[in-house]
């Protein structure tokens, strides 16, 4: 496993939450809330990165975790480019080693990558100069750390601390990434119970997110629970369960108004986004008085302001 | 239909222009006016717009208006940041107003959307937060706000008032967004007369176009104007006429110097481009002495300024 | 052929090297290595081209010298947009000199132009407006300026002047548009020896590069050169030659630690990447001491600082 922090203990890697501490966690936490705002207000703007050069590495579309990304680094005064690797280099067969050095080679402090290909991530944080650091944006099924702290946040925000808290994760748990940080996250955080729903095809390998009460209904699931994170289904993995389609997967795992009194009364829904209203979550819930799903948007500028200022506001100096 | 305006009367989304009264639009021009440069000049730049947050969402491509919108608002120190909608969030299913409240929840202060769904505009403006603004850059064969006012502009600096003035829109009336919002801002500047000139199966709905002359050749229409205002043609409209081919549109409706003639002397030209040289204009007209065709484009970036300028001034007070 | 000169005397276009003077070169190799960073240091920036405005107009894809540009435009303060010309104007069928006019229209200052149809550039050069500057990021087969000058100076820089040395450029002659301006760039700054090496179906035609040996093997190709400078080979090309794959042409081709020990012992090895390692090159070499590869990439973004500011440091007086 790639060893995140410098020789003095700072951050210079986001790859996975996995092996921060609870301090670097709440200290991080800690930096985001500074930055963030609610909607409506002004954010928060800095010259604390001038003179950075971040490289946006998407090679996936993602319009939310791109821009999330491009507007916490210009709101802190860097330089930010976004690539579409897959749509140049990649396409003339170069390999992604050699566009890392020659993305160095062109003085970027910053890369910030989200790529389909479980370790591509370590691959080049354990190839760049002493100077560069590398973020995740979401890698494979396995890590989307700067998710994970926002909805560290987002939970933080409205429940405070997350010892006393049983938060429920919903959905296609073995495919997701955000599943898998956020786990990290909270058990990093020392939440009193994570809980794992899904349906049987979509549950994890059992040695994975050890600790978590696994349930296959909402029902049980749900039951007393502060805290309901609803994933994204794709519908390309119908296929692999029972489940014939969009209407079978909302009757049995939609969260309804109905299902969502199951919880505490206070109890807040997330979901990551893009949502398919109408598969895994109903419009009423998704807009109606319990949902945070948009502070989770806000939320995330905030909390890549703080990672990209923890991991290169050093260079400035 | 949509309230452009805020309480306080002050201008808030432009969508259409059908709502604006005289004196908004003399107003819009004006300032307009102020930010007109010619080609060689230096554009100008200013901060009024510092910390205000563009997004530019454009469904169809068009490098033009995107890059019109973009260099306004950054001329004006805004940050502006582009998204490919249909390349991104699209792709995975998510509906557009989920995009929207995503992009508030960035806090992105102006929305420029083009869009080729009737009422999209309209729709978002309706749902965003009481601090954003929605600007369109075209809007299925309905509006396009912006190309009516640089129109209007490029008319009153070569004419002054249009109030004495003769103009003939040519072309593709029907299907054209650009041929509505010149009318709309014509006849609200009270232009004597505006002829529209096309095919019969390219014409109009009769209750469209109200008050207009309409004439079925360019000689008749042409007689005597003091401006013609000419539209691309698609190639894929000749299928619903009685016209098989580039060739035949341009020997009956294609802008030659003997049929300009027949305007007055000291007619301008105008086209919102791209121009389809041999089709619907000839290239000695184009690029001839009664061409305006390239002010029009300085001119956009001018009245993109203003009305950037007009819905979010005021937000960095 | 196109005056890239002002009546002055100064540089307004660079879409050749071929008719510079060799002060000419010396003087932008100076200024480049003025804004020259080794890798892992902070980039320079300025504001000598605040409020110019530059276009990069890429008709084929291209990370590396997009960005190198992108990033040389922003760092001397400059505007600089990316207009992904081929899918949006082109795609509506208009002509690239309507869209050079209406660049100049959005008063942009500098277009930088990759184009695969050779002509375009200096088609282009000799329409615009005379305050606008073009720039070639790379023409057909047939120049790339700034790559030579990139390679220039990289030379300088570990061997000092070019008259005492011989180099050898090895690989795909025929179709390379790197092998030809930095052909023009060591021969006006009077290198010994140019030696071209290349299978006989990749040589270019007799009367390109007069003056210079040609060598159809690499052994004979590289005994005692100073400067090795390997050329990307595209697979598509193999159908041309003799050579079957990618396989064989590294065994006959390919530059091996074996091969290069043919060279100085203190030659250097140069590749405009991006590199087909096993093909071209192999990695011993690519990533060994004798590499200057990343080097190459970090002078281009200097090489481009002292080219825009050449042409365009005159217009913010």
């Amino acid at each position: 496993m790639i060893e995140q922090r410098r020789a003095d203990g700072s951050l210079r890697h986001l790859i996975t939450l996995e092996t921060l501490r609870r301090d670097e966690i709440e200290a991080l936490l800690q930096r985001s809330q500074h930055f963030a705002r609610g909607i409506g207000e002004r954010p928060p703007t800095a010259d604390t990165l001038q003179g950075v050069n971040i490289a946006n590495l998407f090679t996936e579309p993602s319009t939310r975790t791109r821009v999330s990304f491009e507007l916490a680094g210009r709101r802190l005064g860097a330089e930010v480019v976004n690539l579409e690797v897959q749509l140049s280099s990649r396409v003339k067969g170069e390999s992604m080693l050699d566009t890392i050095y020659t993305l160095q080679a062109l003085h970027f402090d910053v890369f910030v990558i989200r790529d389909a290909e479980p370790g591509v991530l370590a691959h080049v944080a354990s190839h760049v100069a002493p100077r560069v650091s590398v973020l995740s944006a979401g890698e494979a099924h396995l890590s989307h750390p700067t998710q994970g702290l926002l909805d560290a946040l987002t939970i933080r925000q409205h429940k405070g601390s997350l010892e006393a808290l049983s938060i429920a994760i919903v959905g296609d748990i073995r495919h997701s990434r955000v599943a898998r940080s956020a786990y990290q996250a909270f058990r990093i955080l020392q939440a009193r119970e994570i809980r794992i729903v899904a349906p049987p095809a979509l549950m994890p390998d059992a040695q994975e997110f050890p600790g978590c009460p696994r349930f296959e209904t909402l029902e049980d699931g749900l039951a007393g629970v502060d805290v309901v994170m609803m994933l994204r289904v794709q519908k390309e993995r119908f296929a692999e369960t029972a489940i014939p389609d969009g209407d079978e997967y909302f009757a049995r795992y939609g969260l309804t108004p109905a299902r969502l009194a199951l919880a505490r009364p206070d109890a807040i829904v997330m979901h990551p986004q893009p949502m398919n209203r109408g598969i895994e979550i109903d419009s009423a819930v998704a807009d109606g008085p319990q949902s945070v799903i948009r502070a989770q948007v806000s939320n995330g500028v905030a909390v890549r302001m703080a990672v990209l200022e923890s991991v290169a506001g050093g260079l400035t100096r």
